[in-house]
């Protein structure tokens, strides 16, 4: 049970780039990072507009020469000074991820970014390299992951609950961009402009959220090949798609889809997760996300609830509050952005023993998000064909 | 609002071939078809023991020479008599539809018939000639297709709130069969046996209800290629497969997915439909089908129950009894019976009216599961290719 | 699993008094009678208006000479007849109830009589002499009882399931008559009337129907007292109400409660039945009547679905198809009047070993929801203070 | 929508009493204290323990001298300095909550305390002349009434949607306590001790959330009478109580009924509202608090979701994250703490006008909350006799 005690040895001095005055990322950001006292934020490149960054910093309670114009300005700037920024949060849009990153590794700065990580593979491996060359992590905000019940899931396929893996059925499907609002509203223009979201829209902006969750939950599974089919129901959207389906062979045999969508009309988030063995399934959904079904066949479905003694000690370890009230996606990021500090003192001190044991979004789930991405968008610009995975 | 009253002028006399004791699928059969005494049961083949079926016929009311030992049997001796049956529904396994269909059909009678069909488009469209040169129906037991909200959600698309159809997910997943369970119990083993099943096994025993289901919510729309991939999970049932998923692209831009399973362990029926329009879009759930869950994005959802004065009157017109009370899959059985009642009447009298407002799943439909089976497994044994659709 | 079998040795010859054209609870009486063939409908007293009675009987193969005026000259002529009617069932208004199924009594023939089976408790005694003493029987509908889920729920208290009983808590609670209904349909109006209706409106309405559930659940348990506050919401229904909730103390040292509502706007039927044990409770609603929610302390939720393997013997005894599949309100009543012929032939025969295995709502149901009503009316015109019950 | 900007001109020197390691309830204070940084926790008398106390506060990051031994010391001590604390929040057992905020109070200390905020009326109306004498505010923590959709449902009443308001049906009933797990478990214990818990168990621990709940949604209803029953399902309870029904009369003939309980077998926390008015209802569950049930009679339900624009501005105002993402309990208790402060700055600068707009669990809630389980008690002890209520 956590109850606001560091779990670093001091805070870590941090910075975010982006995340502005109006922006909600940035502050579900801030909220996980400060939650529990293992960060500090004593810098930051919040705005494109240096001066309404500067004025939101100066609120944050950053020093006023702490907010800077830019982030080579910060990453420059932070590296000269006693008390330099030991980790920076990157939330800007998808196009500027990469050179951030990689600007931040070659400072020696830990990294925590919003998916995807870059645009393509290569990129990706390029940031995995520098993050290992610089000792620096790479943590991805796939925040949905840090629920508890998620760990509970991993935790009932590990023990075999499951039986054999047959299925992984995943689905991000929302209905909010139904109509074109991004006529309208400028804050999601750029993510249908190839030029700032990149290659895809709702495959990487929702459909990496399922994917990555699976991977949590099924360690063992590999995808072997894959097809996927795309649609730009709004026409000015494409080529980018607001509507993608997947289909996935694993190399156990096991068959897993994937529906990712902005045009899923009338759906708030949509985001389930069925993972069906040849014994029982689990099936979990960000909406209700203190209740995991676990459905054995020939059994009445249990409904398991968050914080109840019967769960598995590694699940009952985030808990903020006794079961029947309810966490939501704060405490999620929360528990992500607690691991990321471990994992940052870890890396900085060389722990091993620490880093094994701990799972948390790193750079190879940053990577294996823009390889699926990148996979699909192959397949889909073939026609739908199956396209092996590697 | 139904209370009983016949709606055809006299019964009509009607016969079963299987459909004995024990039999589920006999018993639906029967109480949909004299639920509002459109049908009198006068005659039966009802087991292949013919000892046992004539004890069963007996049982259940009908006279001791009419409880014949084969379907060609009572054909011949029926066609015979003065008040010879004029209907009769086939409940027997898979591949004996089409030889019973036909020989009714070229004896003149009237039939209802369990899907698929039969096993090929070819011997489809020959029942279906010979329907036509007969005068005489071929209904197909697609029951679920019978719950009044099916009629509302066709109403509601015909009406234009979704907009522009844009997605059709469909599924029909149970976990009944994660385990060979027909192994040990007999009733099951037909169906993963292609001698008897057929050239699929889900696909056509649960698949093909939703697909039937989104032809009457969708008249409009006709599939113009699709993609299948299928897997046998309990590796005995090769080459039939216990798990399917089917992508569809519509000639209008719509997107369809299938998922047909008898390994969703844990799952009871898992019979989902979901349209998806440019402004709304609904969800129907065989196992809740009082209620129908009508979204229009950026408003409330709503859930539509059955019986309440809000729905069209078309929708109304089937129910027995008001809102609240809880109406099942009998009922929806005897909806279509109903429909299969007033379409023999009609044809023998030639009232072109009268069929051309009444919706049932007719030869059509019949032929259309077989067409969609048909080509699915083509795809799926291509390795998951696109077909085209014709 | 019934199919379609008769359970009695022949057809008993049934009569109806009311349930004429239009009528829902005439359908669902003839549904349910004539379902499995234990019941052959031969006469009736169908209307008010005789003409309109005779003909609607003709429509349902009545013979057109027993179609009756009135349930007197039914009586009368059927009494001397060879193939007299054996058994009736009451489907008019409150106020004729009692002198009905007085006469059915004294004339030898059993009855089965929509509740309140009369409006006193002196009336019920009256009635359950003559039943004893013309060796007849008096079933009550009370219909919802017949969900095969209430026999499981039955079933896990009398194992020790729930532990020691602590709370009932009952509801039937919908919201159809919100407004001043009763002013525009003339079917609703005598309901509110206490010429008709009797002295209560919903707690006799809707109240006895979770009550006799309740006794079917918890046979052990016995109210020591009770209290009740009643409303009349739409004022011109006073003294009738159309909202109430009772307070009843066991025997045992449970404590129940009952919501009884006719205001209860937006809710469907609203019908929940909640038992609460030392170690679990059970849950069940008869808008879902297909699962029953068993909720063991410290153990997740368990949703236990009609027709499962896993359930008691005697649940699956009455299942009329596979799990999955719907079962609704018509399939109750079925089981019901199944129950219903069982025990008119067993009584016939003297058959005692029979009548002892047999749970039906029977006279003394009857009665008890009788003497319910009886004392919650009087708690309530005293204020709403406490009443011992016997 | 909130992203962490300040509200108050700056942040309020905070304190806390009890809330030491381990304890849940500290937690949630602190979380939503420092959450959007109204507030720094510079102070404390963390333990009874005072050195496991102190070491706690110092991982807290409070300055080692301000973390105190007792209440006494640190009042004492704080109001001597010049960076003295501003206020106290009182997470302590339920008998030391009136003497606690009474020396607060006396100190000139903004105080928000757990409830009940004392035993008796009469203390009650002391505290409030003290806060009103001192200006200083008195704020209780009925977290839950920071839901977003609370404010919604308040909105909806406001504006007429539900007509005249009938019903008001309000439950907490969890059944953590079925057992009696307060032999094994010292931190319940003394929730079940009249010494420490006071002079009910349920009905103020659990009771009085749902019915301050109420007052928000329906401010303008007064309560003219009600009764109580309690039991003491686990003996040794005695004479508090586990289980309670409480039924009130509003003086706009309006009927309420609270259900609380600690003994709901199976149950998480069963969190209830219901309102029913004479055109449609509401309903809100603690467990989903993202969603609201709006019932409309004769119309199909609605379930508004929080975050949606078809919301109250009211209600949209305290969002955290879009709609579709999960707020919980701790976003609800945020919510309360921003208005603690700004009342609290509010009423240190005598701005009457932001005091008129602000809502929250003031001292009026804290009274009148003990003044329900006062009657409550008073009614049960006499039998389950209705009591006038001032």
């Amino acid at each position: 049970m956590i109850n606001g005690e560091r779990r670093t040895k001091r805070p870590i001095r941090w910075a975010m780039v982006g995340g502005g005055r109006g922006s909600q990322i940035g502050y579900i950001h801030r909220s996980a990072a400060l939650r529990d006292r293992n960060f500090d934020l004593v810098a930051g490149a919040f705005d494109l507009d240096a001066e309404r960054g500067r004025a939101f910093g100066i609120e944050l309670d950053v020093a006023p020469e702490r907010c800077y114009a830019s982030f080579d300005a910060m990453f420059a700037a932070e590296t000269a000074r006693e008390d330099a920024i030991e980790a920076v949060s990157i939330a800007t849009p998808n196009n500027t991820h990469f050179s951030i990153a990689k600007a931040a590794l070659e400072h020696g700065i830990h990294v925590v970014c919003e998916k995807p990580l870059c645009f393509t593979v290569a990129e990706a491996l390029e940031l995995e390299a520098l993050s290992k060359a610089k000792g620096k992590i790479v943590g991805v905000t796939y925040g949905y992951a840090g629920h508890q019940l998620i760990e509970e899931a991993r935790a009932l396929v590990a023990a075999g609950s499951l039986g054999e893996i047959r299925l992984v059925n995943l689905q991000f499907a929302h209905g909010f961009h139904s109509a074109a609002v991004e006529e309208t509203n400028p804050a999601t223009r750029w993510r249908v402009d190839p030029r700032f979201a990149g290659p895809s829209y709702v495959l990487g902006d929702v459909g990496t959220h399922p994917l990555y969750i699976s991977e949590v939950i099924l360690p063992h599974l590999r995808i072997k090949r894959l097809m996927c089919a795309r649609q730009s129901f709004v026409k000015s959207r494409a080529p980018l798609e607001d509507n993608a389906v997947t289909l996935m062979e694993y190399d156990n045999g096991a068959f897993g889809t994937v529906w990712s969508s902005a045009v899923n009309a009338g759906s708030m988030h949509g985001q389930k997760i069925r993972i069906v063995g040849s014994k029982a399934s689990l099936e979990w959904w960000d909406e209700r996300p203190n209740q995991l079904s676990f459905e054995v066949q020939d059994e009445p479905v249990r409904i398991l609830e968050r914080g109840m003694g019967y769960l598995h000690p590694a699940t009952l370890a985030d808990d903020r509050i006794g079961a029947g009230h309810s966490e939501g996606l704060f405490e999620a990021w929360a528990n992500l952005y607690d691991r990321f500090a471990i994992a940052m003192e870890a890396t900085d001190r060389g722990d091993a023993a620490v880093l094994a044991g701990l799972r948390y979004p790193d750079i190879k789930a940053g990577i294996e998000g823009v390889r699926w991405v990148e996979t699909c968008v192959r397949s889909a610009e073939g026609g739908g064909v199956w396209i092996d995975y590697a």
